[in-house]
């Protein structure tokens, strides 16, 4: 049992603060021989990086990473993988303000409750510079998974804005500031989010991510499910509110008939002519891609003031200053990504631990 | 690290099959001294049990409950508790059709890709029949949160007719067969779930539960929030594809400020002034009530015959007979009850872990 | 998490007190389609049950185990296997005089002090009789292994009287009341334990286990070492204060090369020269024979009167009737067989989760 | 579960290699608030430091400690501490022998069995220098137990030569650089091990390790015994061979009324006559001195040549060069302590879930 870890045989462990000296993550588990250098999660990490548009946080941050151990000659050795970036542009000095008083909506007031002392520089470790470590962890994830399994995210809703399911184009997702799928709402969105950036607000989003190439049988009854694990996973990334798997809420308004996947054989293979269930029944996966979506709250440091109280018990009116994002459903979609791929790799080992042949059994 | 336990230091793990002899569960971890009989898990369990109404199962069974352990002279000794109930109303012979067909939206296929075995009697393990042990723990589990805690649950949607929230009270939900707790959405509920199951088809449905007297504090980051683990236990309950904690999708819409739930300060006392937030921020509680809602897929098991495969590879077309929920929403207000209870009461553990003064500290 | 819960991958959780009404387990992550029944498990009951012989309690229990759950035609599902032992002798009434006196070197106090409450009937919780299980979970460990991994454990010493290891002979430990494997000792510890047990005295003992055929590469570093696992699941078996590995104590008065065990190739296999190793180097098996030792206190529960306090802080005089084991080291074998195995095979499991080739990988 | 991590509520997770660019660890659980620097944790490093004397491996070291996070402003903030020693003297050409051959009685060739791979430099990560942050680990464990808890270690044994207890006396441990306690057997040790080290072999050892001021209570049945998690915990530190607690493998040649420590009551506290249980019963400690020994088998990189194989499978000979510790028993004595520490505050927030009092229970 750990506060701080995530995942049972797929490990990973973080630590840091958004203003400490650094931040990272130990992942143990991870099977031995596995070709593994920084340029693999690199690319990771850049994409979730701070300071890449006018629509995130301008906080600059190399976040360049280094393995610290478990690598030997380019290849994992089966032992912890020790990841580590720095920090290197704090300004602590942006948080005076809030060091007394808390912040609606934000875990300032919550730490204060259940610790009695906060690191209050940048939220400390409730900053979402933690998911920097959960995005490295998802890269070696995708190694663990191999190349027959792929993970997308994409973000499909812009505050009240949904996109388009008839013009969603993974191919889009890389080519705007958005993550966006669909190509006619990006110029809609961008302007959208300026205004609402210019009026010192803030947006939530809806942010799917797919699994594709996930092998039937992988996850597990009854307190291991795979849709419940990933529910769990999901809602643990800052600002999520909400998470359904397939067809989700809309389930609810379904027929018995409307909801449940036929199947079919085709050319000796089980076909589902539809996916209602987003991959997974009984909690273990169909062989059909694995289909989630998570609903992401408006950022709650914003420069319009709002009503709170500070530690002393007096009532005041925060204006919270210092580099934010109007909207952290963007950066959400590749934390996305990696918390599905740390699902799959753990559920990977452990349906191994029970069901795979060893050489010796 | 096991499938088939629940929490962490109020640690619950649940065995038994659908037409076994038996099914039961054993929770460690439960503080000593605690008033414990029969008679206070059995109302619970009554609330769950099927064949009460038109609307349920017909399978009828006494669901009694009996302490094996853990328990001495009224009173338990901090040793695991066993509790098991028998089976009783067990009908083999109705499940010969899915011996070897899958039932569409079921677990069936996914278990035999798993386990290359499956006890199909009644869904086996994968029967909602666990859930009357989750029941069974949530009862105690109450014990430990004490009385200043209270969880109720009820049905705020079935199939696509909401309730009117105007008209919500929490006094109407015991008096009618759905737990609905608008007393003017019942008879429209009623002749719709009558017709659907006359037609031999199912409906989903949302269940919105809530958790008052939880103290500011509980929970914890990074991997252990409050919501993040609510999310796994609610999504980990059979036929739910979604989860959302207070705003939840909807929060998606809003802006920042219209998200951020202000504060301010009332005799002394923190105050809210709205819940967005659902009781929880940054993962830990806030002190305000806890709400979360969770959807619910129809019943797959439908007379209606729907287009599946068998075992060996056919097409086929299966109408499922034996007893079944129409709408396995309702009976799952009670489990939505028990799992809130058991994520508090092990966070409760947790939290007095690391924040508590034992005496000799 | 759990006090009552044993491995990881292969779970052993157990419940049940000595004069309740049953004993039982839950076995969590056995993997599916190993033939399995009641059969398979009843021998190793029978080798630990009560009442066989003059040297062990004169309880009189059947001890006839039940299968709950987890196994259809015969064949395990991969879901939890619930085992169930009902009590028939129990003598609650034998306990009186313990219900409120402490037993010196008995747990009776330490329960007390812990949980402020204490099922005095036979010891309750703290009875040796929750070793039935471990010993019926050992059983299906050993299934999990498979044929290639043998496990025996013998009675090497009784009191201060060790056998002849030049006499070491397996088929002779089946052969007399002691898991003696030195037929010459025999008759020495018969007329030895008689006169301790005609003066209402105990004798400790010391027990070794070997496992043959474990395959190299087992086990892991470094929270996870085969060797700290062992010691753990063996001092954990009641009234064992030590255990040690391979040459174990003698160890510290060897030389650097008289300790380590030489390598050779032969015939294309690696064969090691001698096995001070105990079959363990890093925490990892070489493929040499696994080798545990355990020593055992004598029985606490003596007629011999020895002073003592009770609960309400009175000095007084106890003398321990009831039946007893006048060596529980005797009765230790089967149990310590059932430990090896049971940490064997949830490292298998765990090794394949990290080093197997699933399909898919 | 994890392989690396040790602990349940206070957890800590380990990482690095002998020849890695660095060592650290994570602490998760350990509660807010205590005053904490690196000045703590520096002298207990200090004292298992490489260099010291030539009793010890001449590889230098600072061992300067950093805490990375989970304190603020001087005190733990609740969330995970992460420490880091950078490694500085390491001379990897040392080991370009061993990177084929096996060195007899060390990890190497379990390693390559398991992993197909292995950072032979140093050990890598079967290193004994992974022990550095157990050392520091246990640092921050003691300031969790508080000053009512003193754990102390000395060197009981070295080689076949045993002190004398009746010169027993905590205060010569740290005069000399055996951590000997008997002042007379100090000499006799020096000249004994120098003239070891000159033939190019080495010794074995024993090594005492004791806690006073645990309180009554602390520990668990069934499977989170206090002696078995410390069997656990001390078994898997690097060499150790044999654990015993209280009267150990003495207690198999007891009587009865020898081994039961006789109660009293006096100035209304119980008094016990004697420790034959090392502090525990019943998995539980008594409020005695917690009494635990490890058998430390001789350093197995000698220079003494010894027959092995190497990893293409010829037969060679093998005389080890590099620094190594003529008795690693020596520097095992703070690591000792270190481990009983963590077991001791991991038992104190696990027994404060169960039983302590929070003040909204």
């Amino acid at each position: 049992m750990s506060h701080n870890s995530f995942g049972h045989l797929f490990r990973v462990t973080t630590w840091g603060e958004s203003h400490g000296p650094a931040i990272g993550c130990v992942i143990d588990g991870c099977p031995p021989r596995l070709a593994l250098t920084e340029a693999d999660i690199q690319p990771y990490l850049d994409k979730r990086r701070p300071g890449q548009s006018k629509f995130t946080t301008q906080r600059q941050e190399a976040d360049r990473v280094r393995i610290l151990s478990g690598v030997f000659e380019g290849r994992t050795t089966g032992t912890p993988i020790s990841l580590l970036i720095e920090n290197t542009d704090q300004r602590s000095k942006d948080y005076a303000a809030i060091a007394s008083a808390y912040r609606p909506g934000h875990a300032d007031y919550t730490y204060d409750m259940k610790y009695g002392i906060r690191d209050y520089r940048g939220g400390g470790r409730s900053s979402a510079r933690e998911t920097a470590m959960r995005v490295a962890a998802g890269a070696i994830a995708r190694l663990v998974l191999g190349r027959s399994v792929s993970i997308r995210a994409a973000l499909v809703q812009l505050g009240a804005l949904a996109i388009d399911r008839a013009r969603f184009d993974w191919a889009q997702v890389d080519q705007n500031p958005f993550f966006c799928p669909d190509a006619a709402a990006v110029p809609v969105w961008d302007a959208h989010l300026s205004e609402i950036r210019k009026q010192g607000s803030s947006l939530g989003a809806v942010v799917e991510v797919v699994a594709e190439g996930v092998p039937p049988g992988l996850g597990a009854p009854i307190y291991a499910k795979l849709d419940a694990d990933l529910a769990g996973a999901l809602m643990g990334i800052n600002a999520v509110k909400g998470v359904e798997i397939g067809a989700g809420f809309a389930a609810a308004s379904l027929r018995g008939e409307e909801n449940a996947d036929r199947m079919r054989m085709e050319n000796g293979k089980t076909v589902f002519l539809s996916n209602q269930a987003g991959g997974i029944l009984g909690g273990i996966a169909t062989g059909q891609p694995v289909v989630a979506r998570i609903a992401i709250k408006p950022t709650s440091s914003i420069l319009t003031p709002v009503e709170t109280i500070d530690a002393a018990g007096h009532d005041v009116s925060l204006s919270t200053r210092g580099r934010h994002d109007p909207c952290v459903g963007i950066r959400a979609v590749p934390v996305a990504e990696a918390m599905m791929a740390c699902v799959l790799a753990d559920h990977l080992l452990r349906h191994r631990a029970q069901l795979g042949s060893a050489p010796e059994y």
